[in-house]
C-alpha cells in the first residue's frame, strides 16, 4: 500500500497527524482496511502496524484446531512492543499504538547494531524491549536485571503488511548478529505432551510463553502463556487494580485454571498459593505504600542518550496517561547516561484506598 | 406518600406496572423523589423499597467516620432480601427489585408464623431468606443444612420510608416469635478492638458479616464483611466468572486484602491458600462440568406448597435471566411439598469454556 490510502483513513475518524521532529505522520488509531491500528505513514511509506496475536488457552485440541501445517515456537518475552525503521537518516521506533517511543529511539544503539537497517533500508524490524528500566509497565522477565533489552522477533518491509518467511528472517537476524527472542523449534500439530513440556519448562524458568508461527504462506499465529506469566502480571499489577480493567484480572485466572487443567496437578507447585499470594502480597504492599505516603505509585528509572529524549518520553506520558498521574524526580547525567526517575500515580487505587482506608462507605 | 406520587414516576420511565393474581401493581425500576428502586404500589398503598447499606473496608476509622452516637450490631445474612406485607388478604413477598416472589410468598407460612401481619396489618417485615434450597443465588450460610430459613432484620410501615426503632423493633420480633438475625449488641465508636474480635469470630463461624444500625434518629447505617464471605462468594460463583461483571470478583479480593490488612495476619489462618484455592477450584469444577455435559449450570431445587407458584418462579426466571437459560427438570410432589428442581445455564461460561477447550482462538 502507498501512503496515500493510509490518508483516507482521516475522514473516517481513524488515523490521526502526530508531530515529530521532523514534521508530522500519520497514525491509524483504528484497523483500517486491512491495515492494523498503529499503522504509521511517513515520509511518504507505511510502516505496517504489528496486529495482535490471538491465543489458545489450550494445546491438545488449539494446535489442532489452529494449524494445517507444522509450526515454528519463539519465547514471548514480557515487555513491549516496538518497530524499528529508518525513516530519512534516523532510526526511529514505533509504540504498538503508532506512536514515536522516544526511550526506545533514543536506546536504539545500545540495544543492537543495527546495520541491518542501513544496508536494508526498506525493512523494518519488529521487536520486545524488556526489563527493568524501562518505562512503560513495572514487570519484567526474572532473568533481565538491569536495564533493558532488545528480542528481535519479525522482519516486515516497508509499505508491505505480514512478515519475511522464517528461514529468511533467522538468516537476516544471524548475519547481522541481531538480538533475538529464542527460539524452540519446529513442532508439529501432534506433538502436544513436547509442547506441554516446553511450557513447563519455560514456567520453571520465568518466562511469559510461546509464540507459534505456521510454516505456511498464511504464517497463522498463535500465542499461549505460561502458568508463571498469569500469576507474575497478577503480582505486578494489582497495586493498581483500580486503575486497570477487572478482566485483566479475571481473565488471568481463567488462564491459570486452563493452565492447571492441562498440566495436571502434580507438575506444577502449589498454584494456588502462588495465586493468592500474588493478589494478597501485592495489594498489602499497596496498602502500605499509602498508608507511608497517602498515594500509590510505581518509580521508574530509564537510562537515555539525549536528555531531549527524556523530556519527550514525559511529554508523551503525560499525554497518554494523564497529565497530573505523571511526575518527575529528577533527571541527571550519571557516567555515559541521562537517567531519569519519574512516578506513575496509580490514580483509581490512591482514591479507592484513601476512601477506604479513611473510613468512608463504598456502594458496590 | 400516598401511592399516587409513586405514578409520577412512569412519565419519567423509572416505573412499571406488574401483573399478579387481582390485578396489577406498580414497581420502580429506579430511585424516585426519595423512594428506593423496587417500591411497588400495589392495592392503594406504598411499599418502601430496601436501599442498598453502604459498606465500611476498615473498622478503626470507618466507625469513628460513620457513626456520632451508638449502634446496633446485627448479622448480615448471606442470602435474599424481601418485604413481606399483606396486600388484602394475602400475604406477599417483595424482591429487591419490587417483583413478587412466588417462591417466598409460597413459603411465607412455612418461614414463620405471621400473625403479626394479621394484627398488624400495616406492617412490613424486611427480610433476609437464606439456604440451599433457594432459587436466586448458588451459595448460603454452612450452618443452614436443607431448605430455607427466614431472618427479620427491620420492620417498615406501609406509605412510610424508614424503618421502626430498634427496641420497638425488637419488641415486636419477641412478641409474635419471629425469625430474626443474630443481634450481637450495642457497641460505641471506640469499640474497634471489640468489634474486630466479633468478626473475626463471625469468620470462624461461617457467617457473612454485620450491619450496623446508628441508635440515633437518623438511624444511619453501615455494612462489613468477613474474609469468610470474600472467599465463600469467590468460590460459590466463579463457576460463572464470564456471567458476573469482573469487578465481582476484584472487589472482593480488594475487601480481603483491607481485612487482613485490618485483622493482622496471625489470627485469620491462611488466606492466600483460601483464596486461590476459590478461585482455581471452582473453575476446576465447572471445566469438569463442561467436559462432562458441555455447558456450565446450576441445578436449583425449591420446595413449593402450591405448583402454580412454582410455575410462575420459572416464568420470573426466564424473564429476569433470559428464557433460554432457565430449563425445567422435574415438579413433583414429594410428600407435603411440591418440588421444583431447574437447570440455570451459566452461558458465558459454557461459551468461553467451549471455544476454549475446543481450541479456538482468543483476542483480549
Amino acid at each position: 500500500m502507498p501512503a496515500s490510502p493510509l490518508h483516507e483513513a482521516i475522514a473516517h475518524n481513524k488515523a490521526r497527524y502526530e508531530e515529530y521532529a521532523h514534521g508530522t505522520f500519520l497514525r491509524l488509531t483504528d484497523k483500517y482496511h486491512g491495515a492494523p491500528r498503529g499503522s504509521v505513514a511517513i515520509d511518504g511509506r507505511v510502516i505496517y502496524g504489528y496486529p495482535s496475536i490471538g491465543r489458545i488457552l489450550r494445546l491438545e485440541t488449539g494446535l489442532q484446531h489452529q494449524f494445517r501445517a507444522p509450526f515454528w515456537v519463539e519465547e514471548k518475552v514480557d515487555g513491549y512492543n516496538v518497530r524499528l525503521a529508518r525513516v530519512g537518516d534516523e532510526i526511529l521506533a514505533f509504540s504498538r499504538g503508532g506512536f514515536i517511543c522516544p526511550f526506545t529511539t533514543d536506546r536504539a544503539p545500545d540495544l543492537a547494531e543495527l546495520h541491518i537497517l542501513r544496508e536494508h533500508p526498506e525493512l523494518v524490524l519488529c521487536a520486545e524491549v524488556a526489563g527493568p528500566g524501562q518505562p512503560y509497565i513495572s514487570g519484567h522477565p526474572p532473568y533481565i536485571q538491569e536495564d533493558v533489552k532488545l528480542f528481535v522477533f519479525d522482519l516486515m518491509r516497508l509499505d508491505q503488511p505480514g512478515y519475511l518467511p522464517q528461514p529468511e528472517k533467522r538468516e537476516l537476524l544471524q548475519r547481522y548478529a541481531l538480538p533475538a527472542v529464542q527460539h524452540y523449534g519446529r513442532y508439529t500439530t501432534d506433538q502436544v505432551q513436547e509442547m506441554r513440556e516446553l511450557l513447563l519448562k519455560l514456567t520453571a524458568e520465568g518466562r511469559e510463553g510461546v509464540v507459534m508461527k505456521e510454516d505456511s504462506s498464511r504464517d497463522h499465529r498463535a500465542k499461549l502463556v505460561t502458568s508463571y506469566s498469569c500469576i507474575d502480571d497478577i503480582r505486578g499489577t494489582v497495586d493498581h487494580l483500580r486503575d486497570l480493567p477487572a478482566e485483566y484480572f479475571t481473565g488471568r485466572v481463567l488462564r491459570l485454571a486452563l493452565f492447571l487443567e492441562e498440566q495436571g496437578e502434580t507438575k506444577i507447585g502449589d498454584l494456588r498459593l502462588q495465586l493468592g499470594s500474588a493478589f494478597l502480597d501485592g495489594l498489602s504492599k499497596a496498602i502500605e505504600q499509602w498508608k507511608q505516603e497517602q498515594r500509590v505509585y510505581h518509580t521508574h528509572r530509564c537510562r537515555f542518550r539525549n536528555p531531549e529524549n527524556a523530556r519527550r518520553l514525559l511529554k508523551h506520558m503525560k499525554r497518554s496517561t494523564g497529565h497530573l498521574h505523571v511526575a518527575q524526580r529528577r533527571l541527571e547525567k550519571e557516567g555515559d547516561y541521562y537517567v531519569l526517575e519519574f512516578d506513575k500515580l496509580h490514580a483509581g487505587m490512591t482514591g479507592l484506598l484513601g476512601h477506604a482506608l479513611g473510613g468512608g462507605l463504598v456502594f458496590d
